[in-house]
């Protein structure tokens, strides 16, 4: 889609109120677009000022802004990445992911209750977050369009850099925040921070570069160590250190406690986009992290060898799915709902212990679907498991080897042994 | 097999030089069975004294007592599980149970010297041992017979504890090393500790129970942090900080560095054992983890998405069959062969940061086979991908987006929208 | 469990009627065991005739006959495996493992009306059966124990093979229905039939050895084609040849056209058991087979590539679980609620061309969900679909594999080519 | 790449012969683009006329024509999809995908022998092909640029179709074969025919529409059973019938005798293209169908329940790898190597019985590597496999089995039982 299928349509535009909001709104209006301003409000930890965004998009030339609240939404998105422990490559949380599909899905009500058609984002042509507006809205609905200016030549054509667009806003009179070129660029929401683009291009500048935002580097938290419990019920957080939490109130926590503590602040991660090439990436997902690790350490006592299997498949579907925007469709569907029964079993209550960084297992209980045993996992004592039972089991486990053998298809370390 | 089917024979014994040893040494000698005590050299940072076991085997009634070096063996196989990335259940290097593998592999030569045909051990029957020893020596050697006494109703039936051993050892005499009951029960090589059983029974305990001895406890390590320096070349360790190194080498310089930063130390994980219960552990793995971690950030640089997938799956594959003792089987053969273009891949030198307990990405270069390009990763640079091209790439992926829409397959965060 | 821990009790001994059947429960009673026999109305092809099984269990000592109708469960069961389509190793349909699952489950509330809280079931010591009745009755009801005589020392010393069995018989009366040594063992039930063992170990026999009870041979069906139309709706067959039809009828519809033609019928497989030992079968399922078949056309017509690609991943798990007797635990109820959003968009009309043991798409038609379109799919209209996005498509795409040529990472099919 | 980006320079074209070759040819030509007409001889089943091809494109205005001989080539590769049972969903052996592999990687040495750096081909934009020739070319030479008239606004601008192709090149008085619309397209070689577009984008048009070119259809076939009889030796086909032949011999043989019988003629799927969108095949393979179901017969002798698991894992890789044109990448790379040990085991004779369009196992045998054994299959002999040690293999299972019953994980069939 380009500017000539635009002039005299109405479109509603993802805002974020900064210099590129001010100039594509603007140059879309003198060309003869009309523009619905919208923000997400994703509880993002630097806090939006809506009033100031809305100001400076009317003066940009938007009919009109809105600001949508989905707070609440990007928290239940959230969480259910903790419950399938979704972490893109084993490492990222996917928190700019997560927001992406809450953004959209919680915009296209403001686009539907005024006939728009267009959906607008002002995200480049080699990341990820343009597959993700788009495919979402595709989905959720199919009849709206997304506009990228930065994929349009003729966008492309007037606006080479960020100086044009400063000269640009300038020459208008538009009320641009002042602010200085910025070494890297950020995205932010209740869930995490990510850091990429700019200075962090260079493998040579270190993860280091980037001042945490949600906390403090490991290097900087306290000196000793502290606690973190939480209470999962059905797999929700319901209280923290004792005290009857909401689930945005459970992200808050996690987020200032893991923070403190520098857990989840400044995960470094070379992945791979979406659209085949490599990416750098530094993260901050204190929260995330530190319920994620929670959430985990009650999985090892529920799930069994059968479930833990098909549930770390499933996992690794999750976390693409939601890194690629494939969040809404049937394979995600399905992924959900499979991971619906383990997630009514995540009842128990974690304490982790934080230090310089990492939190790691202190204690856990109350959890009634709990597999652990001790008196079956006990070396010695006698219990259900009779020892000699295990003669049976490892004769007929030895039938198979065996028949391997003879078939010839072991090969030993160095050569067949025998 | 019970002792019934070993009078008169001779068998070979895997003996540590512990309490069990001598014990089940002498009860087998009193019983008719002539005995070849065999240990292997594991390279185990607790260093055995070889000639005070020998000593001590042949008091016990051993007629031969064999020391096998298997040092380099097992630094080659932790290698491999570096190269496959292998942790059970997402969290341990398997240091026992490639052990278990190289103990086994190694110690059939000398049963084969000598004309032995049965293999005993003194693990129990409720572990995970037991089935590794079983395993591995039914494919390797399917004519040598596993004799377990601890699955033996007799020799249950005639030590029900500690204190019946030790009465039986000194009521002959035996030199049985003075120890007292440890609160645990630690298995050891080059390439870590497991620690498990008796009080880590009890979920109560906390995982800092455990006496650290390859290394400190992050609370313990050094206030600033340090670098460590390691360069692969065709996936194997080469130099650590610049310095040429053997493989054994590599793993003995990570194992003190991890260590005294607390990398690798204190580990947790409550996991499902092979015969299906769950049991709790707590690991060491300095070596290893920093190892691994640093051979994990060059696959970041070297794996496209289609390889990355496949490596996973292949990693979860090895972690499990090492785990469960089918290291040697057809489906661990074909993961080893898969993972070899993988392997030759990994050259290149990384830099990771060591701080209180964690090992994090400092820097990284010199890698041929790297897919990470700064130009093509740029959000703004011209370079070979043209953002206009993203258009059409979107457009494509948009009509199967909305067909699944109009198909009805969609479902939105709460319900359909549009 | 063995013939000492139950005198005094009362059990219950899942009866087919047959010799096996007898003896058992003769012998039983015989040792002071108090035995109540329950058969399973499955639907059998074979039609059990319930009173006179009745008459022989009472006459050998049953002090009760309970037959339980567990014919619409069966039914439900298939269809689940149709939805599924969960062949274990390709080609099985598993209706041996489904029905043991039905069975225990439809048989345990008689044991509990009873307070009984030992099952005994007839099959042997090597197969698949006994781990089936074994799990379900554990993971349903963990405090009832399993007793299998076959598995028994007791009962194993007493009876070697059949002709012992008919002379205990024979010398106490009892009415054993008179038969003849079957040259293999069949399981019957709605869903198909099992055949192996006995002769069809010999790998020279040929699968044609078996006489189809279920149909007739492909070389014996039909000499012109014939058709068989199913309508779905959100996974359900509704109606057949456009008459509504229950879920029952539209098996035994299906189980008698599929068979009058050929289809399921004979098929052949090499197999490997749960206790991992190599088994043969023949197998005759044609209802299965036809609903299957026509239910994966609309499949085609449904999944999308990601969910393709998830779905055969969850049909694989669902056929493993049913046939190592873990149906009910929670790997199966993850991988069953995953399949859930999946059959509520099977809705649609299939007609399949039967012949000669053969189905096949002939056409389908009224699938609301299905993602074919003609339109899209054209290679020559313009629809949506623009070629010359296509460009940018694939330019977006050589990125990424000229990244990797230039890594070096590609190896062509002899040597690298450039 | 567009036509203006060609001008002055020398490509080379992959022509067939046909009418858009000619035109291509020719309209290139007429811009001022040099031609070289290759044409790859892939031993297709309707024999190219290579001296008549050549004629035309030098009639067209190329300035050289070659035929490549990759008959040795094609089988190989055949071979391998074979070796790894790689049907594309199931069902399409790829026989089209494997093909353009070959085609690419046997053209390019032509290109280098000559300077050359833009290959161009015919294939439309919106079908698999154009994605194989750009990903294969771009990974085995990514200097190589690859030009697709198709997708061209140029081209697309002066040929809307074939009825101004035909005027075009009459116009010219270019030699094009006479030949009338065909009612759907076909692509061929040694391995198969692919038949798609045209009438049979209409669902309502049946499969039979297909007129085979590789056998008969099914009901065409003898009325009587035929046997083919295959003996692999290291994965490879070394005798058909009991006499020894060369792969190519083996792939004309199979698909002489299955085409005769009517196996893999005729074989339908609507299938998910690499695009997104679905499309829709009739499939003609024989020998593929016959030398695989052969194949997959000794897989079973051969393959363990672990291997098996692998081995299905990586069929579904390679098919998927294959039929996106990702043939030669790391992940490729990684699935071929983890197949070799497979392969190597795969020894053994096995005779299909042939008839009306199926292939089924007749007799197996002098399989050195088969893990069936008889004895130990037997449900009644007593061999190596103890049936009381069962008792405690079950045993052991049922501890895992009831503990995930008291941890509250099971529900029943309709609800939890006990």
């Amino acid at each position: 889609m380009q500017l000539a299928d635009l002039k005299g349509k109405t479109i509603a535009f993802l805002a974020s109120g900064g210099l590129d909001s001010c100039t594509i709104t603007r140059w879309l209006t003198d060309h003869g677009v009309t523009v619905v301003a919208v923000t997400a409000d994703l509880a993002q930890p630097d806090e939006v000022n809506f009033d100031a965004v809305r100001e400076r998009m009317l003066a940009s030339g938007a009919v009109e802004y809105v600001a949508v609240d989905l707070r609440g939404a990007v928290a239940e998105a959230g969480l259910e990445a903790v419950q399938a422990q979704a972490c893109y490559e084993g490492r990222y949380w996917n928190t700019t992911g997560i927001g992406r599909h809450v953004t959209v899905a919680g915009t296209l009500p403001v686009l539907r209750e005024r006939g728009i058609l267009v959906l607008s984002h002002g995200a480049t042509g080699r990341g990820n977050d343009q597959v993700r507006f788009q495919l979402v809205t595709n989905m959720l609905a199919p009849d709206v369009t997304v506009y990228a200016p930065w994929r349009d030549p003729a966008f492309l054509g007037a606006f080479r850099g960020r100086s044009e667009m400063i000269d640009y806003c300038t020459a208008r009179g538009l009320p641009i925040k002042a602010s200085k070129n910025a070494p890297y660029s950020t995205d932010a929401n209740l869930l995490g921070l990510t850091h990429e683009a700019g200075k962090l291009e260079a493998l040579e500048t270190p993860p280091s570069f980037v001042v945490p935002e949600m906390g403090r580097r490991p290097s900087e938290a306290p000196d000793g160590p502290g606690l973190f419990t939480v209470r999962f019920e059905r797999g929700r957080p319901v209280a923290v250190d004792g005290k009857a939490v909401s689930l945005l109130d459970a992200f808050h926590a996690a987020n200032e406690v893991g923070g403190a503590y520098g857990v989840g602040i400044g995960t470094h991660l070379v992945e791979n986009r979406f659209v085949g090439i490599k990416s750098r990436g530094v993260y901050e997902a204190p929260g995330m992290e530190l319920l994620g690790t929670a959430y985990g350490l009650l999985l090892q006592l529920v799930l069994d060898r059968r479930a833990r299997e098909l549930y770390d498949t499933l996992s690794a579907v999750v976390a693409k799915q939601i890194y690629q925007g494939y969040g809404y469709d049937l394979a995600s569907r399905m992924a959900r709902e499979a991971l619906r029964p383990v997630t009514e079993l995540v009842t128990g209550t974690v304490t982790l212990s934080l230090y310089k960084g990492q939190a790691s297992f202190h204690s856990a209980g109350d959890a009634p679907h709990s597999l652990y045993s001790e008196e079956n996992s006990s070396m010695e004592a006698v219990g259900e498991f009779d020892h000699a039972d295990s003669e049976g089991f490892l004769r007929v486990l030895s039938v198979s080897a065996r028949a391997l053998a003879a078939a010839g298809q072991v090969v030993g370390p160095n050569r067949p042994v025998g």
